[in-house]
């Protein structure tokens, strides 16, 4: 057979080869991003697929489709986005198949081989795989407690001129932090200054467990190409996600989009569109609060007897992750085996990081255990790291 | 607002333009690809999604899942393939978002700017343009009334070096026609010999209205990369397709399907699954021949009286398509608000071709419509044409 082209940059997700090891039933795993299944509204979603392929409409819903999205759909993500501070049109937005999706469409839209992207550190990986994989060289911005430091971003947009800035400003995967509104500001300034585009990744958003929501970045610039997704709030086997975009762009993102599948499933969007309209996702949606505020909870309490001494951690307002920092020295990679022989499994730090990695840094997802479970296996994580 | 790069090759599809005009009902449309919607099986589905959402799997078909695809679809669909003569496992099969995805999975996988593609000519255009999206080169292999020429393709080869020949050899679209056994066996056997891939997409193979099935050019050569869908023969709008790949490729592929999408609609994969597994698919497949087999025979039987003298067409054995040639002078591109105005629509050749367009040539689907109402279509196209 002829040879794969050796141009590619793709290599295996750490994080998927990981997730194939926390299968056994007996392990609790911190590891997966995964939503809690059992929260899922299993009986709504039910019934709006049943309405989405039952008369007067069935057909349409098993046709192709427009590449934009079910009208719809976008009519009620917009009134959503727009409810929430966002002011958004149907014509602002783009239905991609998951958020994922839009990562793809913006680098193929937007970056090539020798483009620069300016991230924080750590970031979500699967945005630095999609980033490499066009052949665009990734640039760390300095980080903290709160987020991507302004300062640091403009000596980087100085130094390097980026394309793009990519941020999961709000409840981070996987540093669980939350961008202040200043640098928010500051960041949109920044962008409308010098001509780059930003991605404000925002998976998590709908996800806050304590404080005030901060307005998007995409509020303060049209440079701001704001991803939101239905895998959190609903659920992520429909793959649903959307794209608020700019006029000037999104031309040229449904042509992408059109290249890359025509459309998002028909019947998944039609089902989706019904759901909003006629389920209390809001109720839903605060009923998923209340569950993972208390996993969250459970998560941070049991972390002080789990850890030694010099251990730091972030302790989020939301979304789904705590990011550990051991005592310098630690290797968390090396010590996954030995968590795994306890039957307890985390994401390892290193891939997260586009540059150098933090050896002593670990990822613990909160959502998928409940309480209980959540302090059993902190318990059996002890044994590992103390 | 920053500007799109322009390295980017994007421009709109034509076919995509043109369906916005024939959307008013009184146009009798042969223009879009679309099966037939009063032809779906709307229950069948409906019971299957019902299913699927229903306990004990009905949360696992709500959440995330492996970028491979749904192990009891991938199952389902090699023993379908291998029963039609394609010995294919599990582990041969990529589930795709449609199979456009996989054409755009193949691109990202192989091609790079400055890659040679050979195609025949014309050709299905969103393959074209998913090929300059990537700043591939496309070159033209000769083709005649039944498909690629290839002692042409081996010219082609010695040439011009590509990395990929693209070809829709069953029921092509745009042309109707089909490449017989000993072209296949030959093309099989120059990508073997000059270590080069073949994608052969084939949406339409089962939609056979006269003649013996031919075996797939993937039977010949592992080189050969086979596509499916189940947009034809089930329906288009869960965007479900399958890509046949040998090993070697099959991990480059998984990843870059990863970054495209993370995955196919878990729930609409289940569905599907359980609709192979329990409805008669090969009864509902005989059914749309019966209805096609009439359609397509109406059109044929019009076209003597619709065309002026110098005319010709194919009389395809399967699939959706004729495709028009009209005398030589004739522009179909110009004639099309003509023939709008008489309310029928066609689409133009000159898309469909890769190098210089025959502006005489127009494709006409017989699909969509009952055979009077493709009676009647034809007499106002021959209003406009003779």
């Amino acid at each position: 057979m002829p040879p794969v082209s050796s141009t590619k940059h793709v290599s295996s997700s750490p994080v998927r080869d990981l997730l194939a090891l926390t299968s056994r039933p007996e392990v609790i795993s911190f590891a997966g991003g995964l939503p809690a299944p059992e929260l899922f509204d299993l009986p709504g979603l039910r019934m709006a697929f049943h309405q989405a392929l039952s008369e007067p409409t069935g057909r349409d819903n098993l046709q192709y489709a427009p590449t934009e999205g079910n009208p719809a759909l976008r009519s009620l993500l917009a009134a959503r986005m727009t409810g929430k501070g966002l002011p958004t049109t149907e014509d602002d937005l783009l239905v991609t198949t998951g958020s994922q999706q839009a990562l793809t469409l913006v680098t193929a839209a937007l970056l090539g081989p020798g483009s620069v992207v300016a991230v924080e550190e750590p970031t979500y990986l699967a945005a630095l795989q999609c980033f490499r994989m066009a052949g665009a060289r990734v640039v760390a911005v300095a980080s903290d407690g709160h987020g991507m430091v302004p300062e640091a971003l403009e000596e980087v947009v100085r130094a390097e001129r980026p394309s793009l800035v990519y941020l999961v400003p709000t409840f981070a995967n996987p540093a669980g932090r939350t961008l202040p509104a200043e640098r928010r500001a500051a960041i949109a300034a920044l962008a409308a200054a010098h001509d780059l585009w930003v991605v404000e990744d925002d998976p998590y958003g709908e996800l806050r467990y304590r404080g005030e929501p901060i307005a998007p970045l995409a509020v303060g610039s049209d440079n701001v190409l704001h991803l939101g997704s239905f895998s959190k709030i609903g659920a992520p086997g429909l793959r649903l996600g959307w794209l608020r975009a700019p006029e000037s762009l999104m031309g040229t993102l449904v042509i992408v989009k059109q290249a890359a599948d025509l459309h998002t499933s028909t019947v998944d969007q039609a089902a989706a569109a019904i759901y909003l309209a006629t389920a209390d996702l809001d109720g839903h949606v605060a009923a998923l609060r209340t569950a993972y505020r208390s996993r969250r909870d459970a998560m941070v309490a049991a972390l002080p007897g789990a850890t030694p001494a010099g251990t730091t951690w972030t302790d989020p307002d939301g979304g789904m992750f705590v990011w550990v920092t051991l005592p310098a020295g630690t290797n968390t990679t090396e010590l996954l085996s030995a968590a795994l022989a306890h039957d307890v499994a985390y994401v390892p730090g290193p891939p997260f990081y586009a540059t150098t990695p933090d050896q002593a840094t670990l990822r613990l997802s909160f959502t998928t255990n409940a309480p209980d479970r959540i302090t059993e296996g902190m318990a059996r994580l002890a044994e590992v790291l103390r």
